[in-house]
């Protein structure tokens, strides 16, 4: 059955504008009265991480990828122009100096207004990190839990 | 209610590909008959810019971000094998070689059919983009707007 | 009409992170009893390369993409921090520690499940590829297949 007031968003990639962008529409949808769920994926759970997150044991290629990837909203990158993370602070700041949230605070609102943040449980696998490494309000869950928020929705996005 | 005539993209890219690639499914889906909406936000609105802007007052990050986005089809990259801009100018080479539409081609033939080509005014704010730098026949419009379109569409791609 | 038990997925970026992604989400939306299609188009067809098709002429500016561009699953880079393709290794070497199926079983899967797999031909032209030098069981076809596909969906993710 067809809801017209479900959207979901996959968040794959975990640079700065490009989470900045999903969370300003699943906001937005959220504000006009939409359930909104967003399965995070992949480098998408980079921006879920806790920047000082209790040590545990990990593979030495799980360490890796866990040193490289950046620690929550203030380590990412952007796609575009970083030049190791220059751009990303250039960005920060115009949208400051603009008025527009930040991503720390789009994320706020976004606990605030009930979205449904999903964490893809074969990427934490993948990646190393476990529940705790992670923000609270979080739901733990694979692909299928995803396709099937996604059959009830009548908008899907992949960022 | 679904509309199953109506197609939403939402260009975030600025890569030359990837704006081909959103021009050639929205002038395919026009072709058929359907009703189509583009929603130009962050790097998406390069493709949008005007070569040679009328000067105005703008931030010392806006100035920087805008002098080094690209204005126009003509100085976009491509997302992979840029080198410099030497990649986005093989692809257009090889595209003209096997008589394959350019983007200019595609988007005066995306305006003729009548697609909706909206410019995200936050993203704009944020850029320090005023309406005057960008190519004419644009709505000018909040993510709300875009929403709203996508409610009314059966297929939405995040580009 | 709508058919809630179709997806559509158009596989643009030939990044192993990207791929590995796209077929999960299929093969979990196959797994769940749903008809799925895959477009591949741009970067996404080197997923499809033979790592050894038979050689025929194409212009300079063709062999020039096509030495550029990954020969199938084995050659993919990743989106973020390839480092020349150490960065895929890594995670190839931590999907198969974790007991993640890798992509050339994820696309085996996908073959065995049924989801049509379709070719670009536009790009293909592009990128002087024929149809003898990607795998077998491809369906070769312009934006316009892709669109009835979508249009019979009510999944259609841009990956």
């Amino acid at each position: 059955m067809m809801d017209t007031h479900k959207k979901t968003l996959i968040v794959f990639s975990g640079d700065l504008d490009r989470a900045v962008a999903a969370f300003i529409i699943a906001n937005g949808a959220a504000a006009m009265g939409d359930e909104v769920t967003m399965f995070f994926t992949f480098w998408g759970l980079s921006i879920l991480r806790k920047p000082h997150p209790p040590s545990h044991k990990r593979s030495f290629l799980q360490s890796l990828f866990g040193r490289m990837m950046a620690s929550g909203p203030k380590q990412l990158g952007i796609s575009k122009m970083n030049f190791g993370g220059l751009g990303a602070a250039m960005l920060r700041r115009v949208m400051q100096q603009q008025n527009a949230s930040s991503l720390e605070e789009l994320m706020t609102t976004a606990k605030e207004q009930g979205i449904k943040m999903l964490a893809c449980t074969m990427s934490m696998d993948v990646m190393g990190f476990r529940p705790e490494d992670l923000i609270d309000g979080l739901d733990f869950v694979g692909v299928a839990s995803y396709l099937a928020e996604a059959d009830e929705a009548n908008v899907n996005l992949f960022v």
